[in-house]
């Protein structure tokens, strides 16, 4: 019997959470919000409110929270995980943060002798609620082997990304690439139309040419190519420009700590800078398509 | 029996009139170089060294031309097709030209009584002796009826995109995209090698998620995961910067013309110019992620 202590029970953590306890897993939780920890509660789970608690008779800590900063005062606080934990204990963090901090918590981890990894996900709010998370795993292949099982329940593919702190460098950079190609098919759908271009026409040509990428044939940004993408929806996420904005910023921190030459990703940052200025943070990512046309 | 006059018998244009001989065509063509007319002989065809002689008995004829200004010499000229072809001739042109210039001829033929489409290709001079291009054709219904059979010994795909340039507005769009997807994809790989992540690592991770696109998984800029792309070859063309460079040339005209807004295409057409700048014109166009690394 495997006891999980899951931290930050929020819109991803409390699915996540759920498809543990929906595959017999015993899960204690700690969320500083009352309703998150109700939320779990309701599910079946032991919810704690401190740390301390939620990880007393763990074997292996999950995390899911908003910001490295955090990531680090949960891990190395004075009422934090390292503090509390049993020895032995496997930590796992899911959260999106700076490759720097992801590294630097998982080498006082290993001091404390601990096994960690990095874990984040691709897959958004619906792919937590089915189970059929990405994970992007960064850590020793020994601490992946002992982690993998325990994803499982929450993921459809689970990917060894190499040592502490890869698995937030590949998602860093697929999502840069991401944002960078859901620009380039939005200018490029703009100027088809003002060049008298009909949008299927184009996704036609596009979509079985060179330009195809998911951008165009799994998120296309005009209505009616792709029905499932948002914007058959009014653009409304999907993968929010503020989740996009969180994570070219976290790029371009490792940009500037790599000394990495980046202008394509620059500028996609500054897109989406600019987009949350405009007060579209909440908007789908696609919904670029509009702000470039000056129609958002 | 339909008699084709072939205008420009160069890298694509040779190839693809031995196509139209391969189905049993009469070819008669043109073109400055004596060696390109000497090409067209050897292969069976009728070389002539004036327009006028090669579009005489026309049904229909076909360029291949390398700049806009060419193709309006040639159609307009004194002793150009316009004024030499039979009546009813249908006039295809294949060359990549701005969009403007398309028009302006499309419409000068259509005011002297010929059908007129344009009809760009993608798939470069491998395509054109495999006969495997990819057509994309802007004109009225009635020439693309006509024209499709006639294009069919030379392509694999032949879309009909709408008005005259239209094919144009596809191409340029497309290869706005790939020139936009390329950089950034190459970006990608230069910033996670800066964090330690191994290029197949990310190749697998990307390749399966948000990041996929053609020139990830069909053209990837790093040797290894995908065997046939130029990057294995030292980054031999493939498709030359200086033909991505003349088609983002195209495309920054249109969104000029057109008043559009395209960020990431000015800076992926600023980025390709200074590669030729470089003088590394000859250098595939995936060589931009050596260009970004500073090491081309």
């Amino acid at each position: 019997m495997t006891n999980i202590a899951f931290i930050g029970l929020g819109n991803m953590g409390l699915p996540m959470a759920k498809n543990l306890l929906g595959a017999d897993l015993t899960v204690h939780g700690f969320d500083l919000s009352d309703e998150a920890r109700a939320g779990l509660a309701d599910a079946g789970g032991s919810a704690f409110s401190t740390i301390a608690e939620a990880v007393a008779d763990a074997d292996v800590v999950i995390s899911m929270l908003p910001s490295g900063a955090i990531v680090k005062a949960v891990y190395e606080g004075e009422d934090g995980v390292f503090k509390n934990a049993k020895a032995g204990a496997l930590m796992i963090d899911s959260s999106t943060i700076d490759v720097t901090t992801a590294r630097d918590v998982a080498q006082e981890a290993k001091a404390l002798g601990f096994d960690m990894v990095d874990a984040p996900v691709s897959g958004g709010v619906g792919g937590a609620a089915a189970g059929t998370l990405a994970f992007m795993v960064g850590g020793s292949a020994a601490a992946f082997s002992k982690a993998s099982p325990i994803l499982e329940p929450m993921g459809a593919k689970i990917v060894h990304c190499g040592a502490s702190g890869n698995g937030q460098a590949a998602k860093i950079c697929n999502n840069m690439v991401l944002a960078i190609s859901m620009i380039g098919v939005s200018e490029a759908f703009n100027l088809g139309r003002a060049l008298g271009l009909d949008d299927q026409t184009f996704y036609d040509v596009a979509a079985n040419a060179s330009a195809q990428c998911w951008s165009l044939t799994s998120y296309c940004p005009v209505p009616g190519p792709v029905p499932a993408s948002p914007a058959n929806n009014d653009y409304q996420p999907g993968f929010a420009t503020a989740l996009m904005h969180k994570d070219l910023g976290l790029a371009m921190e490792a940009v500037a700590s790599s000394g990495s030459n980046t202008p394509m990703g620059h500028l996609a940052a500054d897109i989406y800078e600019t987009m949350m200025d405009n007060g579209h943070g909440d908007v789908d990512f696609s919904g670029v398509i509009k702000h470039l046309a000056g129609t958002l």
